[in-house]
């Protein structure tokens, strides 16, 4: 069965099994919407990399994902969010003291599934609180007026890149890997993770809506501090220009998403965000290429890997 | 040193390592408010009662704290409390979203130190969600009517006596008990923790004010559904009587208590509640002398459950 396959079937197995209840069935509904899935199958994949099977590995897979939808169903609280993949938030749907319950559950789940090899569940905690660690991060910048581009990226490594990290040493783990090569593979979807919110910062500033489905500037014009808007900020500041300044003094439905993506592009910020993500995706592949295994056996890790990085969506 | 020593001096230990953030400042309050830390006591004693030493045991007791501090913070949110131990609440003191994410964080502090032994692991999984199946109930059955008195058991077995029988199997599990005798040290701990709730139901109703420091019939006032009023209630309607809906059809402040004690005290739910307390005691004893170990093993263990049960507050 496709890797793909495997997880969905595993993910629908798990939904059935559960008890009919207010508890569960926001789990359900949650892992139920359409999803890439690209932190399970990084499990696998790492998994295989290091000569396990696929099979072997898909609890830990499915405890990822759940893990992932937990942080999904908490921080929509959090940002007060009202959609998530299109459809309502489960605070929405439901309410949020249900959001805050069904989410805590999730995570013991995902326990339930990480928990039954210690170095396994050793990592898993670890990675977890850093994830909770950038997440405290993210929502005290948005409270701040000033926020260095390096404190930007130490957040999105502890909030994104290091569940990327997480889910390819688990895989790693369950195949037996050493601690070298699990390093290695940790640093690869770190450095990955990096490439992909620079992606995911350009793309909603530079990207084609038609490609993404997002509103372009969605970001920009709401004043969330991206790696474009915090770089430009900096540079505005060291050369006295003020047009970002002024735009983000503005209601966010006036403000000018033409006029700052022009600043941007004469600040050379787009230039430079576009060469620190190249930077992170030759990082990665240096990893992966450091990892201590026939080379044939990474290509469907540097396939993804490119695949992610490619992305116009 | 004496248990109580060993467990606060644990605490204090693992605070003072905690990195200053405000995801971890506010598990630190929490867990440094003055509390009578039954459950890691319970931890402790069970691992001295099946042959281990208490400081064996220290990281389950502590993991054991700390999920019970975890559930207080998230409850508080969902209930609107503004004080805990006589002291603001988490989600008060800094704010919803810091509390809740401190909460997650700490039920993953609680996970690296459950999480080193499979079997440990697998039990705490398993009674953490039933904790939080408890806590659905509780909030479900706020918002109904009619609740049965078996529900309600239901409820208070899962979302109080689970998390004591657990304590008891992580100790024993600590020290290598075999099957049987967690299952007879869990009941034991089950039995305790209905006792206990329904002990702590009459105190609120009936309890000296002086000696509980509590507003009497706090409870009884709010409407809460405890054993005394849904039995109560039960009562009435089969014998067709309406004080009791007369009075919380009122609002809170003008219910008046002293008739809704005497309505209590003529259906005769004190005595009624007085023997269910009694026969879940005599329960958790026969239990405990089920234990496959010498008599005198199993005093200190007695003395506690003995003393939870004769409490006046």
């Amino acid at each position: 069965m496709p890797r793909h396959a495997l997880i969905e079937s595993r993910i629908t197995t798990w939904a059935k099994e559960l008890p009919a209840s207010n508890l569960y069935a926001p789990m359900a509904y949650l892992m139920g919407l359409p999803a890439k899935r690209v932190r399970p199958l990084l499990v696998l994949l790492a998994c295989e990399l290091f000569g396990g099977k696929a099979e072997d590995a898909l609890d830990e897979a499915l405890g990822i994902e759940l893990f992932h939808n937990f942080t999904l169903m908490h921080d929509d609280i959090m940002d007060t969010a009202p959609l998530r993949r299109g459809q309502a938030t489960v605070h929405v749907k439901w309410n949020v003291n249900t959001a805050i319950l069904s989410g805590d559950a999730m995570l013991v789940k995902a326990y339930q599934l990480m928990g039954r090899r210690p170095g396994v569940s050793a990592l898993f905690s670890r990675y977890a609180l850093e994830v909770c660690e950038g997440q405290q991060l993210d929502m005290e910048y948005e409270q701040r007026d000033a926020v260095s581009t390096e404190a930007y990226r130490t957040m999105i490594r502890l909030k994104t890149a290091a569940l990327l990290a997480c889910a390819l040493r688990v895989g790693a783990a369950v195949a037996g890997a050493g601690q070298e090569d699990s390093a290695r593979i940790g640093a690869f979807g770190e450095h990955m993770g990096l490439a992909f919110q620079l992606r995911d910062d350009l793309l909603d500033a530079f990207g084609d809506p038609a490609a993404t489905g997002k509103q372009q500037g969605g970001d920009l014009r709401a004043g969330k501090k991206t790696f474009l808007l915090i770089r430009g900020l900096e540079l505005s500041l060291a050369q006295g220009r003020s047009e970002l300044k002024e735009e983000l003094a503005k209601p966010a439905e006036q403000r000018g998403l033409p006029r700052m993506l022009q600043v941007l592009e004469e600040l050379g910020v787009r230039t430079e965000t576009e060469r620190a993500a190249e930077e992170e995706e030759q990082q990665a592949l240096q990893a992966l290429a450091a990892v201590g295994v026939a080379e044939v056996r990474k290509e469907p890790l540097r396939a993804l890997a490119e695949q992610l990085m490619r992305r116009s969506s």
